[in-house]
């Protein structure tokens, strides 16, 4: 695509609609199968206050479900010459029936759809992620079971610290997810919200009936206020980046335990061929970066809240042109972090574990706390332990008591696993997917 | 304070002391009354499972009792040489006791000790913050039920667009902090988990038993892995601050409102003296310092989830020095914010409506959607009544339909606001701090 | 294209090729000229040290200038079973030449290659938007000598303080420029450092002549330090993103002021229809949709030195394959911020000025230090000229001198734009573009 | 100190000034040399304009420079009554002179000298910085020359690649500050322009001579017009903060190599016992807590150029009283990262390095690029001599040809130190604090 800069000044209409339309018909594709979703409620409304007439309702709505298909398969494209998803869909029912098509527009403005298109959008996208991060939950508590008697070197300061073993490791990342997930469901239960009837943040004064839109497109409840339905305009965007993120940062941490633990100098964990690369000049290179870039991807999300932040600091209420560009910012991020969870999904399924680690020597100060527990059970007390326990070291009488004894909740010998996967699936019913994914086949029936 | 580099580069361990200490020495008087209900929690669990006799738990519980009272009052103080509130405490607890004192340290690191307060002063604080929110929401809701018939233009662009009340505009921050609870809910919720029994992030081989410390210290559930419980040093914070920042927006955006409703530009707002201040130069200013200021704290504290982001990103999995840093960046957002939501409610108290904006005729464009609409009632197909508005207002036939008609719910003549006092309510009794402030009392008693 | 995720789960290596691929081949791109140029200093080099004969040399330098036509055509493409720029330009050598081909990667790794092509980009780049936001300027000197003598209210708080004029107002956008010149000086001399012959960030045993790559292409010197150059690797990202940010924190705020005197409560200025949008449901709008976009956009481009450092934050030395990830962050931001640069000289060139402004006795109290200082010339000390005035506005006695002296530097009647001019040529002057582009044009020769 | 929220509720004026002056005093301290030596200069220049008598300046000039010293020792205060630095400097003018004291704020708004003294504090703290920075370069060079032939193993990817040395591991840490420099220079030129005169942002009526205070105060040059000289608060700090950051990265990332390298898994360093800390439950650590809290405090000044963006975002042009809070962004962030250095510093000289650390065939693999020169020296293509290695090492025949000849510019062999040294002498020249320095002795003279 030609830039503008490249002509060295503006000087056509063709240039500025480039600059205003920027990437949204390539983000307004997302949102195609939702305008559909919103545009059935809305005539359904209206045909009840009186403002479509049955004959209207009933074609307009055969319509539709006529272009639903289309958004599904592709089929679906923004004319060139048409500036959004909402005229597009407006002039193919325009097309399809006449001065019929032109009639579904009583009582809202291209604000209030862009919003509850966002909204249905946003609650969809958040359900994939919270079931690819279910997957990956999945993968890591399963690992954790199979590996519950592999020991590791724990860490702290990344000095040599306690015994660990692999089954807490995968079984932390899980629990992690599972916390993750807290912040998943505050943001789809944002985004399940009803903005439709706040026009343009100001509402109408048409009859309409949004306690009935609500209930069709199967929200949660309305954004009550028609203001405040419009101030959720960045907020929702900002709510679920927010989400995403905090399911990136755990993703982001584990891959740099990857990195770590398949350096040569920790050596705990073998990656699959598929999952590590070259050099082009030491042909000696098996290079881990695929967990790299899940780190980096992962890192990078992070980042979006505040791109979010910084286009709405210190406007003021109401709408401004400001916020379309935050589509380009929320659109492809939930697109990367279905990539990423994809990707640590396989990669988990695939590092291989070294066994045995902890029979190395150089691990034998892990056991040092061991050493000083028994003194404390013989009856000495804890500080004195602790001295002598550290006098052995320097004087190298320390033996390490290899025994370990890890039984209480959470610890090595007793992960509890079960009871973090049922706080997962607890969580997890808590979204109320259910309701809308039955609103929406119900409206497309 | 000498500052270090006054001296031009480093000679003695005081300095490095006092590198390595910073400010913690004064964040840990916040977590000093967290830290007794900690250790009574912890000792009380100790002599369950025979680590403590009767005797010594008796007589450690006593003296936790009487030093609770001193962190409340602001007898409690860190000796200069002693490093944390955790050794103050076992100091104290060692003066009085002798070698009873320090029994209470068995199956236990500084680093559980640190995570466990962290968890109960965050739950302490972001319950302040819930109570002191739901304050301002009150005041917000108070004035627009006072202010439903008082009309203000409504903007979109900063164009004068279609009619708004400051019911509308009251209401509506009322209901984005009725919005704003839920994601201090799961701040709450997610510093409610027990991490007491994790150790340095390994667990211990002391058969402790975490399930009582988390139903005596109020905890919704436990931190079950070990070493995920460890993990939560750094995302506790970050979902506290993403929660506060949440409030902290809504709170700038309002400031942002009243700064522009304020300037002679617009006039809709009065100020009174107490929260202008004048110029040193302009004889006729008063200026919304006190409104500015709010705006200007606000959007600080919406650079603190950050701050956190970059203190952690790529840490491998296990404890580093660099959290404690995070406490400077966690403690006073509570005081700022809770400032702020102070100043709020005392702006909203006091800020003057100014009557019958709209009689002015420069707001009479206004109207324009209520004739359009008008004229679609009348039978008008929605795109023509559009263009035939259009003309009135470039030939200047255009008359303004004064009485409005916005009866659906969420307009100006239907607020329902006891929509949005359900929510809020509802939130706030999920949060669970009942359970959390019995258990507190309990332990005290 | 099909995302990842559809398929719920990773399955095949090409799935993971997309992962590791990205956007890459699409930002390679961007360096394709410059991997050209860098081909033919490293070839001119290795002739001189041996290892490449005169013939190979004399056959790859001729291969090469033919290609890097196309790489500005549009015709050089990277094709779909090559991973990178590197790779296809040294595919269509060996294509052409044969073994000859292949030698031309001796003494260099593609870490090397990455980076002296990032850096001759980043340079390149640099320059043109120093070359876009000198135009700016220049319109903003022009509209201010324009309108130099048209007043305009001038606010403090966004409360009516003291008179400004258009041409202060223009004239000090223009000095911002000149400013962020500086800051832009910075980024092209961090980019302008030669990093080839750094390898994989450890050097080379061949005999490298690493001071004569820096003299052909141009570079102001070397980054000597082998690790050190390959360090650069982010931080060159994070200095042009910077400066970047800086030219869009201007613009932002430039716009932001465009927004607000365009609102019918300010009306200090008119946009032409090309720059305003109407509404869905409003006939009266007149949005400043592009003011808004320009305001949105350069607020994003200010999150993106953030997105570096958190992709870069806590990586150990040594290259790490997250750094690719930057190229994404770095590259469009450049046509971001160069479309943004040439619509807000469009915006410049076309905004019309209100007169008179200052005829409206709402601004009345824009001359009351005016007043203060009338009296104080007369001999009253300033601090009771200062009470004298603020009596006579409360009791409705004063007076308004709409006569201005502002004659020092910079104010109102002494704009000195021509010093500002002057700062800024003296600043481009150093950027020492001349030699960058001679040696560009000299190796291509 | 008692908190507004501890109240539950505003109620008095006390409170209100409390939120409204917040840290300012204590921050205002930082300002008070340069307050008065801001107010010298006015002085002076009102002389020279018949806005004060002879006699009236010297009076005040004689006060002023006896108010200095207490400036420098701690004696200065700023009354509990009194707002700013600026108030109380006045008052104790009008204590000491009279109606003589009052006379000095004529030509003057605070803004301006808030605007001077940042201006003027800045300029200095940029310069202390240049100086402790260049402390640890200089460190860095000579442990770079002392330990130029211990060779270290390089890694990318976290995967080990090719010989490195500590000669290019330190060197590489002084070459990035001296590129770090660049920017510090930058930073310091744009807090080096005189905004005195400006007033509030739209000059004055008086016939202020500001080139003269630009000479008196040492300035590099006007910021002319005076709406863009208001225009820079908020900006000058930003400048800063992104240099100061920019030094904390390098800091930043050199303590995570300290930390790693200190890792028993690596083994490169040890640290004396002055800069590791132990645990309290495991009697063997030695944890590197001074690296870590730098490389946490570096982070964390990473964040802050963040927060005056969203401090400033969005807000139109003319001063908002929002911009006092950078003043506690900006001024403890100059104390912290001088803390950093020094502390740097003490790390760099007191850390050692283990010698012959490539003796231990582990690092074997280090060795293949040079065994692929090898054969591509004796005349095999790099490709085939690539591939040779890589089967030598799957069949176990590798032998690694551990002799080193690297010797090109900025390798292992060739450090070229005095060309780092060099530049870095000539940006510190560029910063002209010479000039600086010298007005400000002559002021006070």
């Amino acid at each position: 695509m030609a830039k503008l800069w490249q002509k060295e000044g503006v000087s056509t209409a063709a240039e500025i609609d480039r600059f205003t339309v920027g990437r949204d018909r390539e983000m307004d594709l997302y949102l195609a199968p939702f305008d559909v979703l919103g545009n059935l409620a809305h005539a359904q409304m209206l045909e009840t206050i009186g403002l479509l007439s049955p004959t209207d309702y009933q074609q307009l709505a055969a319509e539709l479900k006529r272009i639903y298909p289309k958004t599904q398969s592709g089929e679906f494209v923004i004319d060139d010459d048409v500036e959004d998803v909402h005229s597009q869909v407006e002039l193919m029912l325009t097309r399809a029936l006449g001065d019929v098509g032109k009639k579904i527009h009583s009582g809202r403005s291209r604000n209030d759809q862009v919003l509850v298109d966002l909204k249905l959008f946003t609650r969809s996208r958040l359900w994939q992620v919270a079931e690819a991060t279910q997957r990956v939950f999945n993968r890591l508590i399963q690992r954790s079971e199979e590996h519950k008697n592999d020991l590791l070197p724990g860490y702290t300061h990344l000095q040599i610290a306690m015994p660990s073993s692999f089954g807490l490791w995968f079984g932390a990342y899980a629990e992690a997810l599972a916390d993750d997930m807290l912040t998943l469901q505050t943001a789809y239960r944002y985004a399940n919200r009803n903005p439709l009837g706040s026009g343009a943040g100001y509402g109408s004064s048409f009859p309409l009936n949004r306690t009935l839109t609500t209930e069709l497109l199967g929200f949660e409840g309305l954004h009550v206020n028609v203001v405040y339905a419009q101030m959720s305009r960045g907020k929702t965007e900002q709510t679920a980046l927010n989400a995403l993120a905090t399911v990136a940062t755990t993703l982001a941490r584990l891959a740099m335990d990857v990195c770590l633990y398949n350096s040569q100098n920790f050596a705990f964990l073998t990656l699959p061929d598929a999952l590590t690369t070259g050099s082009s000049i030491m042909p000696h290179k098996k290079n881990p970066d695929v967990a790299e870039l899940l780190r980096g991807k992962c890192n990078r999300l992070k980042a979006l809240p505040m791109e979010v932040t910084l286009v709405m600091s210190n406007l003021p209420s109401g709408y401004h042109r400001d916020m379309q560009l935050l589509k380009e910012v929320l659109m492809p991020a939930f697109d990367d972090l279905l990539d990423c969870l994809d990707i640590a999904d396989f990669m988990l399924e695939h590092i291989q574990v070294k066994p045995n680690l902890l029979d190395d020597s150089k691990y034998d100060l892990l056991f040092s706390v061991e050493r000083v527990n028994e003194l404390v059970l013989s009856g000495v007390p804890f500080r004195e332990a602790y001295r002598t326990v550290g006098k052995e070291i320097a004087e190298h009488t320390y033996l390490p008591p290899r025994e370990l004894h890890h039984t209480h909740e959470g610890s090595i010998g007793n992960l509890m696993n079960d009871q973090i996967v049922a706080f997962m699936n607890q969580t997890l019913a808590g979204f109320g997917a259910d309701k809308a994914q039955a609103a929406e086949t119900a409206l497309l029936a």
